[in-house]
């Protein structure tokens, strides 16, 4: 063992759950950067690397000689308590607040902010540029009147719908959302435990904390979940993925794939955090070896565009779908749809190839890819509008945005089959692990029952648009779409503009 | 005596006005809970029951024996000094404005805000959700322009109209508004009294915190009074109080049928409110416990819910109103359209059934039922838009979000025939008692008037279209609507969205 | 002299500039109430009274009789000091402001704001109800945009006008605003200096606080002025006064009739400054007789109701003109139109009677009158739109929320022939007398001519709708006329709603 | 060396760089007033000349006999130790921020307000008025939104494009922004420096700090450089200019002749600078003094004013294109079209005299000539509508209100075929000289290239109006346009306003 606590000349070690690792040769590997490891080296890096990583990341990654022992109890204590040092003074935590008194979704979202690391909180909340999409996911629903109607017996009322043939309870998802242990230990497994009761799905986050096999290992047995897939440069790490979750097609039951993403954003949020631990670590180095930026992101980037690295930017219809069949036969779902260009191409899609797409998201990626552009609800009048055959052919499902029980009613009553939330069940597990996501859907289930009481609605199935006053949305949505040309673009011909 | 105040194992007993009641048995059919009568075992419990139950509540409720007895003057001064204490230490009011430098309906809100409990207010504040329905309320008033004519003699204006064929000298009413002696002893007689003056009509809350009698009981021989009826789910229950109602028929001259609140509402203001209460009371209990909500509300429920309990969410148009009628033949006003469908449809039934619905009140119950649902204003310009025919047939009341005389204008410009205030009268009550629901009124029918003569209008029946523009608001309605299906629904071929 | 002295048993005397006088007999009459005399008996009311009354007005209302006599300087000197304790302790100045320094016209407000007793500022700073008509008469111009042009030989640029056939160097006046003295000593004759140099009219108002005859008498030779008429319930009054301005027909070139306050309107900065003085004089009264209103203002009245007593409300087309033109032969102008049917009917009656009316002034009063009454720019647009004819028949003036040069210069694109300003010319005595008027038209006059030059116009002539854009404000434009019955409205056959 | 130093009567003498000036002949003829000048006699003056003015402004100005010689050295000291203090106390500087943790333009703006005078803040932070363009110019691209395709390979994207015929790597420009050393001893040429990896071109101001020999004397080969004209009453001084920048037309490629300035415009926080310098100094004159103006501004007037003085206000299309035609064979590039008209005018103009126009920069001067001046993203709409030849005749630039890369995409697709930032360039001057700059730009080149990628697009010229939605915009623009008389204005009867 005193080899390894010996600084070796040109290797760098790390200590994780009480096993020492020589990563000197994964640092130019290491998707967020060789700096980030660096910093850690010689050090017990496990509340950094926990939180972040599946468990098994590593040893995928690691020659079995990289684990050079573990080490003995009493230095690992010792090495425990220099990582916890500073960091404890700095975050001092509010006790947490009761869940049942907290009666919204942003009630939930202060108590989470009191919970979780600043640097938690900055990559949760962070959007692009200047948090206008992110803001018009919202104002969306809350310009939207309901129109309730009267003399309708509401004793009781029912959420059930079927989501690509499989029965659920409501039609509220959780979006793929990255890294919930950031959150709380109990992590992406937190989340299937906390909406069990509701009989929700989980579309789980490519850049999940949890191995797919942990996160659906407790899960109830009627609770479905999704899986969603960034393609990698690396073709042959996704498809080692597709594999992987073939064998758990007894919960995963669809592919999501993301396209709303095709290279990482801009959340200033996010990238402030990293540059402030980066700040405190190198305030030695020159200003312009900190300036430079380029390929590989460094520790000054946010958490985002760390997990990025490593995605393709080169998906077509013409490929990318083709290649997809070929690995998986679990339906697809295409999440980032902005466009009712894009929804009608999908639609087309998948009545040539029965079988490929099931279904599309309409989705901004919460106003975290590109800012000013459109909030779902816009897409949906805009397929509403230029090409509601969509509706019949697909599966329409939106995200960003929601709020209340009444947001969702609205997108239901617009076309939208499904209903995804992504930021209020990461802030759920903020505020109090498992039992806060339950609190989110309690309140989110319950303001949907009221919501459709109040309107005079028993079955979901009847919302419409005659329940809803799009007025104040609909002068703002695009109208200069008319018609496609072959190569899926609008004619200018057809565009009023 | 002693019997009284010796703690028997088992039973529940309270003070009230001197006497001991024991409640142990109508623990479990208490509309607001259980727990907020077991919170109060054993003290003198006048304090909290009195402001919110009209007398004779409890005799009407418990068997004759459960009246233990007397208490003797010495210990009932010692159990309301233990009521009282912590209580006059936590709200120690702001001596009370004089009345008259209170210019407008906002100064008198603040001024009611500094002289009643923080409960009180919670209640009367509160509103659905985020309040945005409360919020546009107002603001559709304020968007629309009043247009002044000139050249005309003023000198005299009169605001004297009829209403269900009563002569009465305003079209201003009180909307039912529940527990008016929580703001002020003078409760909703003290309304009476104030209004008197005006010639305004009262509707009485089902939830009055006075009997139907005591309300009327000093009022001046023409006032009009209306009935409210929450349709209990104890059918029972509700033909006994129209009964009841049938013998003040000199009084109460209509019957108003709630339908904007067939559930309970979530107003967080309210619910904060309880959920202080709770905290102080039950802070040893579990988590668990806490959260656990269903069925009957618990003492953490706002005022509002615990009000709500009973109330029967089974109405239709084919059930209800033949069920009514056999039950009084008091003319029939419908509460809380809010759509024009429902408002062609309420005409369509006051046709074929000739005595039954005299009027409709357009209101979303003040915001505080669901939230982004319409203001009565776009509901008035939706029936002039699309079914006009409905002011011929039957008289269109409208209520919330009044703040102005010119507010008030702008509702009869656009045909309503009524206009109501709820709250208002409560901030006056809270303010200064009878003196404050005099004030607020005086303010109000001042408005009116000046407003009415800086336009050149002499009387009521002038106003018209003509004397505003609604433009703002206009452009925001819903333009859906086109003709309804034998369901009482639009046609969605008819329909434009 | 002892006489003067002795308090008498139900008589009532104050001194005026070192005279005194018995007003009993006077009390009942006094426009403004006999309580705010009372307040003032057996004192020196000569600070309060001078500012607010033109000089003569106590001599015009006592028999000569009620003058008791003079007092000694030594006992006036003891008096004044009375009446000024208190008064300055309350009213501490800052010092000035260099009027160079100020750059427009809400620094000028500023300015003037710190110079002015509070009263004061309140009753210029008022308007109706909650002011929504006073920030739109400012927001309407600023969401008119500019249409610059380029490549024009700006060297010069002219605002010379005609106006009524009068030559005047600027389109610009000074509109009738009450009591110049209570901002500075110099009052309406140092407006009528400060405007001078820039050619500029002035109107002077009912209710000024100098004689017709003081205001005018230094003015320059070309200075054109237009006196306001408040037709007075005592029409033999208003008739005295046509004839007294008759004999200043060399200065007096018109005489502006005002329609748009036929009743004292609810200005509540105004009555809360007045409310606070009797708060101050008479705590000891009961609440009862404070609250007691009704005829003759009383002391609690702000400035603005009590100005108002003895106002005609009986004015109509078919009465008022034919009077008018019995008592002068000046040009009437009708100040106080709102709507385009109005402007419709003045032309008309302009066109059956020569002689008579030669324009109109589009105004909502400051929007001191009826608040959510419409800025004159949607007047202007209306007539723009449904009798554009007016423009060739009437000169159309407009005034309120005149702020900034590019406001005038966007009402005369629009239309207007001049363009007025009430409270700026009193912001600007406030701020520094008849230099603070001057340097604020000195501003006005400057932003004029700039934005004619940056829009490429050399002559106020060249003016027109195509150098600006209303899209914003003219969407909000009522929509619902179309043609006039007999009665002078219009037809509801031909009304859109 | 004495005779320096003692005061002669009637005569004043400033220290310029260790040299003594007799400047009392030229008093009258600066630019900037002689007070300025008069302020600083006797005293070393080179701070508060140098940053303003090119070397060699004087020496061109004076004649050789007025340098009366060099200070020793020991007296030079004393002088600046005399210029500095004050200064250095009242303007502590904050240390300037690392310049990647800046994120966006408002931080660099934010840096920027930290390292620069007060005086030089406002000069660059000013607008006209109310700065109502100036926030509109940004407005207008917030409210447009984007709409991003999916399944595109982005791997690559490319800004490159054409302008005037010449390679550039990006649509990007400086716009011309006068004496950047106000701001950073680099000054233009460090704005040279900084943009110069990322191949933007410049256009250098007719107020530049530095020459423009010295501008251009380190760019690197392929740099592209414009020169701004704005045209001299004197006008042989502009002929002698372009004569001048003539011989370096390897560098300077095309003249900007500056049209939407044609006298100078109120900026009030620039003006607010000036005057407060200007009662430090002459806090001792009468007020009457002080308050005049009139012709040549005085030292009270701001930075902008001063530089205007000498500029010619009678630019026309038929007198100043064909001189300009004399006197440079560069082409010509049109900056200030606001309206379709001119724009039309421009095309026509370019159509009919080949080799003059060859762009048009729709610019309001970043708000700062005439307030409520539509934005840029207004004319082109207009154009778009109303003459969209004129996209094929000439090219058309934009600037003005750009914060994001967003913003210059969204012009882009609008047609712009470059898109300049001016105050962009001098707040990353100011936060950190050529290394600021260039931080700005690889900012806004970083996030032009991600919303490429983002909306599918990999070339510049696949940009156009499908990739965004201007409804919001749209709805606001002129509409009364339709057609041009003979003068180039549009003819009233196809006028719909």
């Amino acid at each position: 063992m005193a080899k390894v606590f010996s600084a070796e000349e040109g290797s760098c070690w790390v200590v994780l759950h009480g096993n020492v690792y020589d990563v000197t040769e994964f640092l130019p590997e290491h998707p967020g950067g060789s700096k980030i490891i660096l910093q850690l080296a010689g050090r017990d890096a496990t509340a950094e690397y926990d939180p972040i990583h599946p468990p098994g990341t590593l040893e995928e990654n690691l020659k079995p000689e990289a684990k050079l022992g573990v080490v003995d109890p009493e230095s690992l204590k010792k090495l425990q308590r220099q990582a916890a040092q500073g960091k404890d003074a700095e975050e001092q935590k509010a006790p947490p607040p009761p869940l049942h008194t907290l009666l919204n979704l942003d009630e939930i979202e202060a108590a989470a902010k009191t919970q979780i690391s600043k640097k938690c909180w900055a990559y949760y909340f962070s959007a692009a540029d200047d948090l206008h999409s992110k803001y018009l996911n919202n104002t969306a629903y809350r310009n939207i009147l309901l129109r309730p109607r009267v003399f309708v017996d509401v004793t009781r009322a029912s959420t059930a719908t079927t989501l690509l043939g499989h029965k659920v309870a409501t039609p509220l998802y959780v979006s793929p959302a990255a890294m919930a242990r950031l959150a709380h230990p109990d992590g992406e497994a937190g989340i299937a435990r906390g909406i069990s009761r509701f009989g929700a799905m989980q579309i789980v986050s490519h850049n999940a904390s949890m191995t797919p096999e942990q996160i659906v290992a407790d899960a109830a047995p009627d609770q479905v979940f999704g899986w969603q897939l960034y393609v990698q440069t690396s073709r042959a790490k996704s498809e080692a993925m597709l594999a992987r979750i073939g064998k758990l097609r007894d919960r995963y039951k669809f592919v999501v794939l993301t396209l709303d993403a095709p290279v990482p954003s801009k959340r200033e949020h996010d990238e402030k955090a990293g540059i402030e631990t980066q700040l405190l670590v190198e305030s030695s180095k020159s200003e312009e070896e900190k300036a430079k930026k380029g390929g590989r992101p460094d520790s000054s980037s946010g958490v985002g565009q760390q997990l990025f690295w490593g995605t393709a930017a080169d998906l077509t219809w013409d490929t990318t779908l083709p290649w997809l069949a070929k690995h998986t036969d679990l339906p697809i779902v295409l999440k980032g749809i902005q466009t009712h260009e894009d929804a009608y191409l999908a639609a087309q899609y998948a009545r040539k190839n029965p079988g490929s797409i099931k279904a599309v998201i309409l989705s901004n990626h919460g106003g975290r890819s590109l800012d000013t552009a459109p909030p779902a609800v816009h897409t949906l009048l805009e397929i509403r509008k230029y090409c509601p055959e969509v509706f019949d052919i697909i599966e329409v499902w939106v995200d960003g945005g929601i709020r209340r029980g009444t947001d969702i009613v609205k997108a239901l009553c617009l076309g939208a089959k499904a209903v995804g939330v992504g930021r209020a069940a990461l802030w759920g597990l903020g505020a109090g692990g498992w039992k806060g996501v339950e609190r989110t859907f309690e309140i989110l289930q319950g303001e949907i029952e009221t919501c459709m009481k109040m309107m005079g609605v028993t079955d979901i199935s009847e919302l419409g648009p005659r329940f809803i006053n799009t007025r104040v949305v609909e002068r703002d949505i695009f109208d200069g779409g008319a018609g496609l040309d072959k190569s899926g673009l609008w004619t200018s011909s057809r565009a009023k503009l």
